[in-house]
């Protein structure tokens, strides 16, 4: 297997001591991930996990530091899912990480209902009303809007996949909190926990991180705020912890 | 007109230079009033702003160190209506603040619809299925369990009383966020902006900010976290400004 092609590279995830394939024109992970990856609760020993709109699949290798489960990355994108499985190949997590190019919508019919104990998703976040994303390539356009994916795609096949009482966890933009919670509720997905991701002291909130239980009793629990960056515009301790292990 | 009756006493509304009569046994003003007074959108020179669950009018009496406009108290309590009545006029604001002792289901047959440019809120913050307040007297039963006003009163009452493009805002527990973001969207409420305040850094917030627009169009902030308590255990800078003046 070639492992690297065109202007890909392979970057550390440092605080995992993992490497993964990444292209600047064609997918590069954000900090969303990363958040998304330390926030959502996951089985330590067992458990089945799947992560939708995967990417080249960072959200898989960064829980498999976390759990000694099995994760599933779906992918629609076929770049974006050899990507990810040469990255799974070269840390040897081929036993534990599976990628399944494909389209969320169709997930259910290949896995059935009910079957992950855990779902995560860092789905595109803009609406595609206009043509705002024609400047770019169609790799990073289908990946940031939402031309093959609408949120209430990826909430209802996530509450489709999920067993019950088992968890759903997206990484979003603040302003479709609203969004978010009534789609979730919509489909038997109560959120029990939201965190709130600041650039700095003193600055609108920019990430939003939710959790839900399928058919969970209503209880929310708003987590402690995380900031990116300190008043001296360096990473804070905890971003740095994330990123570096530090 | 008699100031002061039972264990009342006379406190200072230290940033805002007034006195407001408050009772440990009947009702003594919350943090929460405070910051909601601080957090909502109030036009500065003119308009009507009607405050509903109003207790000891200590919300009126701090909006109008903010504004020029006039404000209406509703508090269905007799004998915190009557306290209100009496620091209004103690502070000598008789001609910019009303009280109105009054169920505030029935203020839109009182005022009319759409007839206030903003409608403030701190309702009742615990549902009452079980007897948990049986130990409280009855004024601090009331005004702190939804026994006379649930928060889909509270919201439908605000809805019909503010004025298209008019803002409400309420505070509550964050546990209610949801109920919240809910109830406000179907009575045509959109929730615009949001704050939440913690206790301290590293802890879950206890606090829950929503600033609503009637007919609003989606497009929601999260504003910068507020903290009560630094590692000192002491009052912010923030809330000292807040409470203080300083």
């Amino acid at each position: 297997m070639e492992f690297l092609k065109g202007d890909e590279r392979l970057d550390h995830l440092l605080a995992e001591n993992l490497r993964i394939i990444q292209s600047p024109s064609v997918f590069s992970f954000s900090l969303d991930a990363v958040l998304l990856s330390r926030f959502v609760y996951v089985p330590i020993q067992k458990g089945r996990i799947i992560d939708l709109c995967s990417g080249n699949g960072v959200i898989p290798l960064f829980l498999s530091a976390r759990t000694k489960g099995h994760i599933t990355g779906v992918e629609i994108q076929e770049r974006l899912y050899d990507m990810a499985c040469r990255s799974i190949a070269y840390n040897g997590l081929q036993d534990r990480l599976q990628m399944v190019h494909g389209d969320l919508k169709e997930m259910t019919a290949k896995f059935g209902y009910g079957k992950f104990d855990v779902v995560t998703c860092n789905p595109p976040y803009f609406t595609t009303p206009s043509n705002d994303y024609k400047n770019e390539n169609e790799h990073l356009a289908i990946a940031r809007h939402e031309i093959l994916c609408t949120l209430e795609d990826a909430v209802r096949a996530s509450s489709q996949l999920v067993k019950q009482g088992g968890k759903v966890a997206f990484v979003h933009r603040p302003g479709r909190l609203l969004d978010m919670i009534m789609l979730m509720r919509q489909y038997k997905l109560e959120p029990k926990r939201i965190q709130l991701v600041y650039p700095q002291q003193g600055k609108e909130a920019n990430v939003l991180l939710v959790e839900a239980i399928k058919n969970g009793k209503p209880d929310l629990k708003i987590l402690p705020p995380i900031f990116i960056y300190n008043e001296e515009n360096e990473y804070t301790d905890e971003i740095r912890a994330m990123l570096y292990g530090e």
